[in-house]
């Protein structure tokens, strides 16, 4: 069933119109008077809807019931992405909604290639919550993740405080992400992964200094678009989200 | 350290020369004479050598040593994928490798939207198994993963003899990947995947009467490129491969 993120403020009335960017979603999808749809607010509610009419610019509904959303993890995952190079971001973005993320944070790190100033990182940021809205949709999720940047020192105050606070590290050895996962409760989960040349040193002490937890992702080194949604899998499997 | 495949007959000598497109990745990597790469020729095993001399087109090298690769899963794992639309398959096998696949096998099914004749997938068969090979290189495994086509009643036979077959589909609702992955051996395991359309259900009634277990990647719909290598993450994360 097709699923429109709109303002809380649309459900006040049991008579619902779309307008904007929903309406020519609305149009492209080529819905019809009677179709069901789905409409969220970001609250984890499943608002059930039924067209009951359709002009070139508006969409209208009528508000049948109301649900909790099925489809959100009881684990909220945080992913904190060290800034890639090109569009890898936006691919990253799109697919750890899909995979159940809550929230998804860049930061800069020492080795990261991209350097973006403050406007044109506001820009980026602005562009990767709206592939975070459209994932959500497609994907059925009743919340959309937030996406935000973080300086390196916010990103490990954040993570030391979450019950599992781990940063993948290729050269760690010996403790892997799946000791972790097993040894700490799992309600609220950080995962914070490195740049395409990987964390520096002093990036890692500071990161044991905050109570984050160094870990393996195994011996095959993996590219840094495919690290956070291997470790944001692992992890969701092992919480049970994967169904 | 850099990685090459070559062909195991390069190294019957302890002094060994690369050429073509191995010595040109010499050059673009600029190694200097006295640095130690590894030489790989899908063995399993890892070759320590020695850059003894550079010119434009040739990389001299001696053999210093020979070592079990340490990088490859004890787990045997095929990725059956329904062939995507446009270059999605090309990213899928660049993951898939990373992520330790053994092989990576692309099949048509009912409702994919790409359907390329017999030479032209030929052709796409052998650009995905470079790509296979330079993931091999940069994730520095001992062995390049197979990829190859089928048909999906070879899929189903494959998948239906391995000591794990999981198809997973978006419709079925009780059957986890968890349950299934926790309920068998996993020395050899086969994970099938669907396209952008989903599975059609004599396709699904098929694969049940092919001993092929048919699961849920949880309530989330994910898209048909981030399907197979969710599952291969949460599959190698189980069988302890991720470190």
């Amino acid at each position: 069933m097709p699923r429109f993120f709109v303002e809380p403020g649309v459900l006040n009335d049991k008579f619902i119109t779309l307008t904007g960017a929903n309406a020519e979603h609305a149009r492209v999808l080529r819905l019809a008077v009677g179709e069901k749809v789905t409409l969220c607010t970001g609250d984890g509610i499943d608002y059930l809807c039924t067209v009951s009419d359709l002009t070139r610019d508006r969409c209208s509904l009528v508000l049948q019931q109301s649900t909790p959303s099925a489809s959100e993890a009881a684990l909220h995952a945080s992913l904190y992405v060290a800034l890639p190079k090109s569009d890898k971001m936006e691919h990253i973005v799109q697919k750890a909604t899909e995979l159940g993320a809550a929230e998804i944070v860049a930061f800069p790190s020492a080795r990261c290639v991209s350097r973006p100033d403050k406007a044109s990182l506001d820009k980026k940021c602005e562009r990767w919550q709206k592939i975070a809205v459209s994932a959500a949709e497609q994907s059925g999720r009743g919340r959309i993740p937030t996406v935000r940047t973080a300086t390196f020192d916010e990103v490990l105050r954040e993570a030391g405080a979450a019950d599992l606070g781990v940063l993948l590290y290729e050269n760690e050895r010996a403790y892997s992400l799946r000791e972790a996962i097993e040894s700490h409760a799992l309600h609220t989960a950080a995962l914070i992964t490195g740049p395409e040349g990987g964390f520096a040193p002093e990036e890692i002490a500071a990161a044991q200094q905050a109570n984050v937890n160094i870990c393996t992702l195994g011996p095959r080194i993996l590219r840094c678009e495919t690290a956070p949604l291997c470790a944001l899998s692992a992890l969701m499997y092992a919480a049970g989200e994967l169904g």
